[in-house]
């Protein structure tokens, strides 16, 4: 059981939108057994759309589509699906008003172009979409079936909980896969390779392994259907005892989410000071819902000033040690946790790039007032990733030395 | 002149990755004049990659695939071009001198595997890759161009840049293509479009408009190719008219940038303070090279306890107005710029989520200490979306009122 997902829009192939609902959409997918066969992009165009949808039921019996349902001219897969089926258009009252209602409620005009966002071709089953204007549509054919979903995100993703999975699970009655995740720092994808070979050439035809590399983290994960849910149990269990100290985690919960758990588990704070990072820990932990209760807030601390002023650094450290030491992440993190209260910390310092004669690295301290701990990594990636790099090392080790 | 892009990894199809490399490498194609037909995902298999090969070529004469050339068993791209081509496997020997030296330099010990890193089909010309250890390769067949590439975005970055993108237009000299952007803020996508109708009716064949919606700001892009150039000013020149108090700028540089610039251009420095979107905006800000120059550092002042002991809110304050009040939001800015000095500054307190009985909306201070000024938003966005939303209209704001 396959799906072929294709995303429509000319902004796909410019490259000026990166495209995330796949990805979301193939996760939701491969959670109920569905598997993904192919992913595609296609401009907004009539040809091009109806051929790659008869294209890819050649291979897929299900395809989502999404995009192209906007209000705007170059929106034009509903008409590319009418003309497809040869059908014409009916309108959907429920939708219509609640357009309708939407526009009011902004107090702005109801322009006819967004009447027309009401209108579905006749044989279409509508997903009424709360999040939005563009309802989503279910359409059988010959046993294939067509479902076509806005391409904004947030309207996608309700769409895809609230009634495609659903819908299709009822329809297709698919075994579940199983997965078995070991998530591991420290150690790059081929020593990690090297590492398991014993256990990797035991896998056979139908269990597989795939490595998941990020900046300073590799996760592995090894599938297959649920009833090899023992035998890959056992696999993990071996890859976990070959990998041991490399090992934080076993699931697919990012790093700073678990961090989060574990603090509200047991009723603990957290501060954050960043230098190099510059917001970029803070960030990631206030993108989780229900942030707020561990996390008391933190410093950018991006110039020497700010970090002698706000945080009390003394200037010696600075001139002797420069801002970029082990040194002065340790008393900017001191300071933190003092200021705060919080029950744990996290301070960076660190150059991104080239700085001078000196090859980008960062310092990490981590802890809290009776432990700090210092770190130092060195950075081989560009700046962005740097971040991520510093950010998922300052984590894990918090997580492993003092939360696990 | 059009080319298909092919990215190869089963990360892809689980969802597990979000792919950027195709929207990076439409991005440059479009900029000399290839346009791309489609964008595949495929998984690492050795039939999908030789038959989505083979497929793509009788659509375009170009072919960029990304990914399947690591170290590790799932990467198989270059067994399926030789196959496909029916040639063997030379060494390169720059290729493996270098990745020699890369694991010498790291410490770590040169396993065969990696060596197997140096050997490429026999028809490849090699791109060499100074930032991994897989080399680019650029194949040709009666009149078709096979380009691989390595799946580590910071590799084939360079790449592109370095070999493929030149090598492409000495081969093919394709005509380039025309560009103008008009940014907006305030209004959205239906809203625009209705306003410039008059314009969007005269475009003709081969002038495009493409609206490129992201959370509260709409950026449209004209595009035709070079002889076309006077015809879309005017038409630029025309839809800028219409929208004269919605626009805030006339490029695609995003708008950190655009203040970030505008700031070095004066000589003038910023601060942050960061409630709600706790280390966004200075993510952002410090995700661009160079921001050292102008940017003091700042607060992500998460809890009330915080507000008061760093940033000397008055709790009277708090408990008259709550932390998410204009008089907050106000206050919290004053007293940034008072410690900094900096020039300017932007503080930000809101409800992500719903709370209690108000709906997600946000408060925005900034300016300088002469005059700040403040903006209410409400938010209809999912959380992450919202950090975006209220960063976006904090920078526009700041640029529009005090930069521009």
């Amino acid at each position: 059981m396959n799906c072929t997902i294709i995303t429509i829009g000319d902004e796909l192939l410019i490259g000026q939108v990166i495209d995330t609902n796949s990805a979301f959409i193939a996760q939701r997918l491969n959670e109920v057994g569905i598997s993904v066969h192919r992913r595609i992009a296609i401009s907004d165009d009539l040809n091009e759309i109806q051929n790659s949808i008869l294209e890819a039921w050649k291979m897929s019996p299900i395809i989502i589509t999404t995009g192209g349902l906007g209000p705007t001219k170059d929106d034009i897969t509903k008409k590319a699906i009418a003309e497809l089926f040869g059908v014409g258009f009916k309108r959907d009252e429920q939708t219509f008003q609640h357009v309708k209602a939407f526009f009011e409620s902004r107090n702005v005009p109801f322009l006819p172009i967004n009447e027309a966002q009401a209108d579905v071709p006749e044989n279409a089953h509508v997903f009424f979409n709360t999040r939005g204007t563009a309802p989503g549509m279910w359409f059988e054919n010959d046993g294939k079936i067509l479902i076509s979903l806005p391409g904004v995100p947030y309207e996608m993703e309700h769409l895809i909980l609230t009634y495609v999975i659903d819908k299709l699970q009822k329809q297709f009655k698919v075994p579940p896969l199983y997965y078995a995740y070991i998530q591991t720092s420290g150690l790059g994808e081929s020593f990690l390779a090297k590492k398991i070979e014993h256990v990797e050439s035991q896998l056979g035809e139908n269990i597989s392994l795939a490595y998941l590399p990020s900046p300073m983290a590799v996760n592995l994960r090894l599938s297959g259907n649920m009833k090899q849910k023992e035998e890959i149990d056992v696999f993990a269990y071996q890859i976990r005892e070959a990998l041991k100290e490399y090992i934080y985690g076993d699931s697919k919960i990012p790093i700073e989410e678990i961090v989060l758990q574990k603090l509200k588990e047991r009723n603990k704070t957290i501060t954050l000071v960043e230098s190099c990072t510059g917001g970029f820990i803070s960030n990631l932990i206030t993108n989780i819902s229900g942030s707020s209760a561990v996390y008391k807030g933190g410093w950018n601390a991006y110039t020497n000033d700010f970090k002698i002023q706000e945080l009390g650094v003394q200037p010696e450290i600075l001139t002797k040690h420069s801002a970029v030491s082990e040194a002065c992440a340790k008393d900017i993190l001191e300071n933190a946790l003092t200021k705060t209260k919080a029950s744990y910390g996290i301070a960076v310092v660190g150059y991104l790039e080239k700085y001078e004669n000196q090859k980008p690295h960062a310092y990490i301290a981590y802890g809290d007032l009776a432990s700090i701990k210092l770190k130092k990594i060195d950075l081989f990636y560009p700046r962005i990733k740097s971040k991520e790099a510093i950010a998922r090392v300052a984590l894990i080790s918090l997580y492993k030395e003092f939360l696990n």
